[in-house]
């Protein structure tokens, strides 16, 4: 493509609504433009690169033997009626009439339509499993759209359902998607983990949320950059510490403590640092005091007491817990607290070296406590929010905590809508049950989003080569249009998609657009080169420069 | 695919609500199904459908110069009420508020959000010209769906939309386009040809509507099988008579023929035929009494009467004008009526014999009435309405008249939207002007209908290969598994797209499907022939039937 042709103009300024990177570049790079407040449109550049999502997708959705149809975006209100969901979406559904009054909603994803549809055509267990997949515009009336398309109102859409038998083949079906959704982020360039998560609208138990690391993204997670482990913060854990010698531990003194508020400033009254004091954190474990046991410079994380705790109902004591019972020296709390029925302590209090902790007894606390001869914790667990550097509790490695974008969620949901539907299918015996179902979104139009926040610097875009609109971005500097022209075409009868810059501009201009645009390799025909028959090649993510022989470009870059 | 695995059930019956071949089969073969009136939704086999046609539209719109985009379906109602296209369309266009109160419409088409947009890219008469085009889904609320997604209230189209800096600019674009859709119908297998028609709610000049043939069309149109020829009804026109010798014809007689109410009557009284009696057609021009000669077979053609006659204003008599010309002998009127100041003939009259027309006097016609001799035309045309079997105006071949289906549509619109819109360029003297737009439109969902309609027989869909879901339909029959399957593979790596009935049905339950279905070519694996070592194979269109070498099908298909 001849950009003296492209429909493309770019921007020298931000927009002023633009609040993150992806959004101030994709429209200053002339790839999207806003229509509305969370609607958009996609220019040339824009299209192919949405269209390579779409690719993607669809092939990991083929391989994984999903099959693809094509729903109504605007579908029969009566059908969201049925299982509550226009109630349970509420304004954040689109929804109109026809001339007739009937009503009908704008898509926000499709369960109540395909289980229907599958209704109509399967009824027996030897129909069964199927998977369908649609690659279509979706609409949430979002209170606050921002971030360009990345939290839009009108947005690109793969969902996927699955139809089986049985849970055993839902889990099937779901592994599949999830391997697939892998597939589809690698390809994409994202840096990105699979998360445990709530379910949210769609309704179900299991479900996990592809996230893309992203600075700009909605929840904090951690992850492992090693190996796979990921985890929202509610559920993240570490690495145990592991069991070391029994330290040797001088002898337990009481101290005066007086109006200290808090751990470091305990620690530097006495001189030490707020490591070795041992935090006691009182909770209520089914109406008993239990007792939790972190060092000083970490949180407890309740929801790790509750998983130590299976079976019985974990609350922190709060303010009125306190007040009611009067025993409890508040911020004095010692491990050896005789009223506590419960002490879970984390891993890390097996530090060889005795604890600063409360004396049991306001204003007073003892150092030198030792576990086991001072203390002993009735459960050993791993209660404290993860920090980044905390050990990974798969492979050791330093966790991290970032922020995601929420690019896929793949969804075990049961039978919740088959049974509201009625998909019902007959088994070998004539028996009939519900089918058991699965379904599995991700969010192409964002996906290009998140990779273009992952992928981008000051100047501008750096596509990953696999969603680049162009291979090769091919820059003539001066007098050298025949020279250029031919490498244009060279490259194209190559099979490269090129954008050529044929205008009648000044180098800086080309260069900043180029780097703008972020096509993955720049291919520059300038004067000087060419008197020396070269052209000069950049990768515009590395930054890298080197020099190829005219003659010999296609070769060059089948090499790369 | 394996057919096991495929989401398909075909039916038996047909849908009842189908009226129209395309809709039944499409239905039955499992290819639509229809959500709500007018909104469908597209299984496997028709999704695949409707990207090859879609591809077919893309690849036609690219090498025209046309360049990808998209607009959101919803979008903002105020743009439309600036042009007030909310008001023209009226209940025709879906409407709804967004949480904030804000009307949106679904796009019925783009004119208005293109145009603001190209508006803010482009201000120079350097960026001129640009052709846009999108394939997106399109909202109708027709009073009346009908006919499956023939006429649907949702529907896939592609829009596209050319800036000129002038008219000369626009009738480039205007024929590029032109030439594109050609290509478009053609390779979709269609008969069809471009109609001169009025544009509707578009607006606009010159347009041409492209007319796929089906007998299900919502409008009648003339057309030539032997050359590009095609208009609408009141359009169409025949190749003159051309001018013979003068007849010799015998004295002019008046005859009695009362209490006759027709041209026939009178023909069967005087023991003549109807076309040899002259019909003589009464209409005011300009207040004047014109009349129009055609021979007695004919019907007359108001709008060529009135294309012989430019710049005057033409309106056939109709009671209150007789009831006003009480000198007029309605019936009986002779082309010598001495009050006719303009007198059309139709250039047929010239034909080599006297004839029967009336007397000018009530209850009485002349016969051997002679051109030049007893009466003289003031203007000769082509003015009768054109009937199957008419010379071609442009060939001279038998014209024929069917209905058509509107598949596509080319208009210049001119500067009626970016007047509106205020999308004006600076020419190269820094004087502003509006650009100059046209707009063109392609059913894809209606393509599918239409080729549907034109490519079947009584058993089912007869694809052309350009648009088939598959290239070849594999049937194993009996306890052939190892034998098909190693084709289904071999076929595959050929890079044939194959549809494999590997089910554990009966011969003729395949047999049936594989016509319904309608993939081209048919390939039979049963045990006589693999004993033999052949294959069967029959192509779908033709009903032709071979025998294939087992070991060399691939070659075959290859040379086929």
């Amino acid at each position: 493509m001849r950009m003296s042709r492209l429909f493309l103009r770019t921007l020298r300024d931000d927009p002023s609504d633009a609040e993150v990177d992806s959004h101030r570049l994709l429209v200053r790079a002339g790839y999207i433009r806003k229509v509305a407040s969370g609607f958009y449109s996609w220019l040339p550049l824009g299209v192919r690169v949405l269209q390579r999502v779409s690719e993607i997708v669809r092939e990991e959705m083929d391989r994984a033997g999903a099959q693809e149809v094509l729903l109504p975006i605007a579908q029969p209100l009566e059908l969201w009626e049925r299982t509550g969901r226009d109630t349970s979406y509420g304004p954040l559904m689109f929804k109109l009439e026809d001339r007739k009054g009937t009503g009908f909603a704008l898509s926000p994803t499709a369960e109540e339509l395909i289980t229907t549809t599958v209704a109509g055509e399967y009824t027996s267990y030897r129909d069964l499993p199927v998977n369908l997949y649609q690659v279509n515009w979706k609409y949430r009336d979002e209170l606050r759209p921002r971030f360009g398309i990345l939290r839009a109102r009108e947005f690109l859409m793969k969902d996927a359902y699955s139809f089986d038998r049985d849970l055993a083949g839902l889990q099937v079906a779901y592994t599949a998607m999830f391997d697939a959704y892998g597939q589809v982020f690698s390809r994409c360039g994202l840096t990105f983990r699979a998360v445990k998560a709530q379910s949210g609208e769609i309704g179900g138990d299991t479900s996990q949320e592809f996230m893309a690391v992203a600075a700009v993204g909605e929840d904090a997670f951690v992850w492992c950059a090693s190996c796979e482990y990921a985890a929202n913060t509610e559920a993240a854990t570490r690495r145990p510490t592991p069991e070391g010698p029994v330290p040797a531990v001088g002898p337990r003194t009481k101290v005066h403590t007086p109006d200290l508020p808090g751990i470091d400033e305990v620690a530097k009254h006495l001189d030490t640092s707020a490591d070795l004091l041992l935090k006691c954190i009182a909770f209520d474990v089914d109406g008993e005091l239990g007792l939790a046991l972190v060092p000083g410079d970490r949180e407890v994380n309740e929801f790790a007491i509750q998983r130590a705790l299976p079976g019985r109902s974990v609350r922190l004591f709060g303010d009125a817990d306190f007040a009611a019972r009067r025993d409890l020296p508040k911020g004095y709390i010692g491990p050896d607290f005789a009223g506590a029925a419960v002490v879970v302590a984390d891993s890390s209090v097996r530090a060889p070296h005795g604890w600063v902790t409360g004396a049991n007894e306001t204003d007073h606390h003892t150092t030198d406590t030792a576990i086991g001869r001072d203390f002993t914790p009735t459960h050993w667990d791993e209660i404290v929010i993860v920090e980044p550097g905390d050990p990974c509790p798969s492979c050791g490695a330093e966790l991290r905590i970032d922020r995601g974008i929420e690019v896929g969620h793949v969804f075990q949901l049961g039978t919740k809508y088959t049974e509201a539907l009625g998909a019902n299918y007959t088994d070998d015996a004539g028996e009939q049950h519900p089918m058991v179902m699965g379904c599995y979104g991700i969010g192409i139009s964002r996906i290009v989003a998140a990779v273009a926040e992952e992928h981008h610097d000051d100047n501008g875009l750096r596509w990953p080569a696999a969603l680049a609109p162009y291979d090769v971005h091919l820059l003539a500097l001066g007098d050298v249009a025949p020279a250029a022209d031919s490498l244009y075409s060279e490259l194209q009868a190559a099979g490269y998609a090129v954008l050529y810059d044929d205008r009648d501009a000044r180098p800086g201009v080309k260069f900043a657009d180029a780097d703008l645009l972020g096509v993955p390799v720049q291919l520059v025909v300038g004067t000087k080169g060419l008197a020396r028959g070269v052209v000069e090649r950049k990768v515009r993510a590395s930054g890298e420069r080197d020099e190829l022989q005219l003659d010999a470009v296609v070769p060059a870059l089948a090499r790369a």
